[in-house]
C-alpha cells in the first residue's frame, strides 16, 4: 500500500495540463491516477502518455471526473472558470484536495467555491510559483518599511505573444506595494509612461512592460531613493515551476482542515 | 611655455558649467583660462572657484566672450541654442575649437553653424559620454547583423525629476536600431505599452521608461529571440562623464581641420 | 530655542567625516554643533566649512571632544576602534547618543562599549545604509523560507581600489543566509571559485567579487532553483546614504533608553 | 524533388543529439535523413523518434555513418574528438558539409581536420549560438575602442552541475577582450578573486563564476570606468539555440567552397 497521494489532472491535453501530467508522473512524492478531458475530446479512452506523444503512463484519459476524483487524494485544475466550479463540487464530494490555478475568475465565481470549501480543501492562486508568491510577500513588507523617499516601480518582461500589459503578476506586485503603504493602487499607478509626463509624483507606483522573444516571465520591484536602490527580482525560466507549485500545494493540502487556502499558506510565509 | 590647450567654459554658473570648470581645472591635459557668464550675472568679476563656493582658481568670470576666447584653444559650451550660435561665430573668429553640448537646437539653428565650421573646428553631440556614443554604434551594428527573429526593446531609467519619456538618448538608440534594420523608427516604435495590446508585432521596437530616485541615466538595448538574448547596456553614475567627454573632444579637436564633427569622430569608431 | 538635536562629527577631515558634516549641515532636522579632530591636526581652530574648501559653517574644529559633546545631543563617529572607545566614554559622560560607523572593531573592543551603554544610547552598525540593513533582514527570511533546492550566491561589485574580497557587506549577507538556514557560513562558503571545481555542493553559499571603475557598492543575493530565481539586490550610488543613515540613527536615538542598538532597531524591521 | 538539404545527426542518443534531431525534424528548411550511433548501442535499428520516447520520425538509427552521410548534404556532429575526426574523413568522402560542435579538441586534433577541409566544407565552433558569437565580436571591438580607464570583467552564471569555472565561453570572451587590447589573456587574467587582493591592477581582466539552479548560460562583459559602465550581455535560456545555430551553419555551408569556417563566417560579421 502506497502512502503517496494519487493525483488527477484536469484539462489534460492543454499546454499546462500536459506540463502537470509530466510533473506528477515524474514525482516520487505523488502518483498520477487520472487525466480528465471534456466529452468528445479525441484523447478520451487513450493512454495519456501516448496521447502526449511519449511513452505510456498507464492512465486512460476520461470524461468522467467524479469517477476519477473518487480514486484520488487531490485534483490539479488549470482550466476555465465554469469548469472549475463544476470540478470544485465534484472534488468536495470526493473529499479530494482541489488545487486551482485557473485564472480569470470573477468575484462572483470565487464566492461560489465557498460551499465546496466547507467539505474539502481548496487551494487557489493566480500564480503557483513559490518564488512569485514569496516576492509578493517581500514587496508588501519592504513597501511598509520604507517611506515615500523610495519611488516604487514594477518592471516585467514576457514573451512576444503576451497580449496584455502589465502582466497580472506585475499588478499583483503593485497591489502588494500599495497595501504595504496603505494606499490604493488605482490612485497611484503610473502606467504606459510616454511623452511629456512631468516629474514623477511622490508616492506613485510605476509600471513598465517589456516584450520579446520567448521570455517566460521576469518581474522586478524597484525601490529607488537618492543614492541607493533595492530591487526584488523574480525570474521564471520554465513553466514547470507552476506545475511544481501546484503539486506542492496538493501535497500540503493532505494535512489541512477543509477551507480555502492560497500559496502563502502553502509556503508558510 | 605650456603646450596644454587653454579652455574657456561658457554658462559658468550652471550645474553643467560648474561641472565643466571642475573637470578642466582638475585635468593635467588642459588648463582653465576663462569662464563666461551673461552680462549682469552676479558672478561677473569674481574668481570662478570662489563663486562656486570653493578655493580660488585664478580665473575671473567675464561677460566678454571674444576676449576670453582669444586667449583659448577651445571653448566648451553647454548653454542654449541662441547663445551657442553667437559663441560659434566668436569662437570661429578666435580660431578656437568649439565643443557644443547644448541640446534642443532645431535643424535651422544647426544649419547656421556652417559658416563658423568653415573657419574652425566644431564638435557637437546630444550626449558627450564615451559610453553612450559607443552604445549607439553597437546598436546599429547588432540590429543590422540580426534579423527580426530578435525583438528589439529599449529600456531606460532616469531620476524622478525627468519630465519626458522616453529619454532623448533612448530615442537615439531606437533610431540607431531602426537604421541598422533599414526601417524608419516612426513606423515601428511601440511606446507606452499598456492594456490589451495584442501580441507584439514582428519588427517593432519597444520603449520603456523607468523613473525613480536620483538615477543619472541607464539604457538597455535588448535583442530577444527564442532561447537567447543579447543586451547592450550603458550605466551613467556621474554627470562628470559628460564633462570629461567634452574635454576629450576639445583636446581631439586641436589637431583637426576646420569642419563639423561629432563624438563618433572623436572616438574614432 | 530650537528642538533640533545638535550633532558633533568626529574625524572631521576624513572623507566620511566631511560627508557627515555636509549631510548634517544640510539637514533641517538637526544642526551641526561641533567638529572634532585629533590634537595637532592642521584644521584645529579653523571653521570646518572653510577647511573643507567651501563656505564657512560657523563651527570651529576642536581637539577637545568632551567640551564639544557637552553641547550636543548626538555624536556621529566613523573613525578607528581605539578612538571610538574613548569617544564612547565621553559621549556617555555627556549623555549624548553615540552613533558608531567605525569598522574593524574586535569582539573584545565591542565588549568594552558596555559600560558606556549603561548610561547612554549607542547605535552601532557595519553598514549604516537603510537599504543594506533591510537586505540583510530579507536575506535571512528568504533563506529560512526556501529549502536547499535554491542555491544561494552572493555577488558584489565595488570600485577598483577595494583591497579585500568579498566585501564585508557580502559576508554579512552570507551570514544572514546561513543563519536563516541554520548552518554556519564557514562550513558552506564557496569563495574564489576557479578551475575544476566539480559540481556545486547542495547547501553551499557562493561568493563572487567584481571590481572596476568607481562602483560605490552593489550586492546581489541570488536564490536559484530549477526553473526560477529570486534576486535581492542593493545598489549604492552615493556614499551620502551612509551619512544619512547615521543621521537617522542619531535622531531616532533621542527617544530611546540607554543601551546598545543597531540599524535594524532604527529601521524598526 | 525537394531542394531542402538532408541532414544526418551523429551521437543521436545524447542530450545534444536528441536536441539536434528534434530541431532538424521541426525545421521547414531541412529534413532529417539519418541518425548515427556507435555499434552496439541499443537504439541501432530503431526509429529514432520512437527511441527518443516520441512519435516515429521515419529515420532508423544506424551504426554505418558513411552510408548515412552519402544520402545527406550535411552532418551535424556534437560528439567527442576522436569520433569527430573519423566523421570528418567520411563526410569529406561524401562531400557533405560537416558542422562540428564537439568541444575539447586539442590543437593537434584540429590540425587533422585539414585534409578533409580540402574536399568539403567544415564549420567548427566552441559555441554555436548566434548571440555568443556576436558577443565575442563586440567584445573585441569595444576593448579595442576603449582604453584602460575601463576595467574589464567577465561574469558568467551556469547551472549547479557545471564542473569548471570560468566557463569556456567566458574565457573565449576574455581572449577577445585581450586581443582587442593587444595583450595576452594569461598575463592579465584575475581569476578566483578572494581575500586580501590589494587594489585592482590597471589593464587586468577579471572573471567571476556564479553557479546555481538550472541556469543554461549567462555571460556579461563589463567595461567599468569612473562614472560610467558598458555591459555586453548574453543570456541563453534554451539549449535549442545551439542546435539552431548548427542547423543554420549546415544550411549556410551548402553554398560555400571547401575549407574550414567558423560561426563568425556563418553570421557574416
Amino acid at each position: 500500500m502506497t502512502m503517496k497521494p494519487g493525483i488527477v489532472v484536469t484539462g489534460a491535453s492543454g499546454r499546462m495540463g500536459q506540463m502537470l501530467i509530466r510533473t506528477v508522473a515524474a514525482s516520487d512524492k505523488a502518483h498520477l491516477v487520472g487525466a480528465v478531458e471534456r466529452s468528445g475530446h479525441s484523447w478520451i479512452g487513450r493512454d495519456v502518455g501516448e496521447a502526449m506523444g511519449g511513452a505510456p503512463l498507464g492512465v486512460t484519459v476520461t470524461d468522467q471526473p467524479l469517477e476519477a476524483f473518487a480514486r484520488a487524494q487531490a485534483v490539479i485544475d488549470f482550466t476555465a472558470p465554469e469548469a472549475t466550479l463544476e470540478f470544485a463540487a465534484l472534488a468536495a464530494q470526493a473529499r479530494a484536495v482541489h488545487v486551482i490555478g485557473t485564472t480569470g475568475m470573477t468575484d462572483a465565481q470565487i464566492a461560489k467555491l465557498e460551499p465546496a470549501a466547507r467539505h474539502a480543501v481548496i487551494i487557489r492562486a493566480g500564480n503557483m510559483s513559490l518564488g512569485v508568491n514569496l516576492l509578493v510577500q517581500l514587496t508588501k513588507r519592504v513597501a511598509a518599511a520604507l517611506d515615500e523617499d523610495f519611488d516604487i516601480e514594477v518592471i516585467e518582461a514576457h514573451h512576444r505573444n503576451k497580449v496584455d500589459a502589465p502582466s497580472g503578476t506585475a499588478l499583483m506586485l503593485g497591489e502588494a506595494a500599495a497595501e504595504g503603504r496603505g494606499v490604493k493602487l488605482a490612485d497611484v499607478a503610473d502606467r504606459g509612461r510616454d511623452g511629456i509626463t512631468g516629474a514623477r509624483e511622490r508616492g506613485h507606483i510605476g509600471f513598465s512592460a517589456i516584450r520579446g522573444g520567448d521570455i517566460v516571465g521576469e518581474h522586478d520591484v524597484l525601490f529607488a531613493a537618492d543614492g541607493e536602490r533595492i530591487i526584488l527580482r523574480h525570474v521564471a525560466t520554465d513553466r514547470a515551476i507552476f506545475a511544481r507549485g501546484a503539486l506542492k500545494a496538493a501535497l500540503w493540502g493532505q494535512d489541512q482542515a477543509p477551507g480555502e487556502y492560497d500559496m502563502v499558506d502553502v509556503l508558510g510565509l
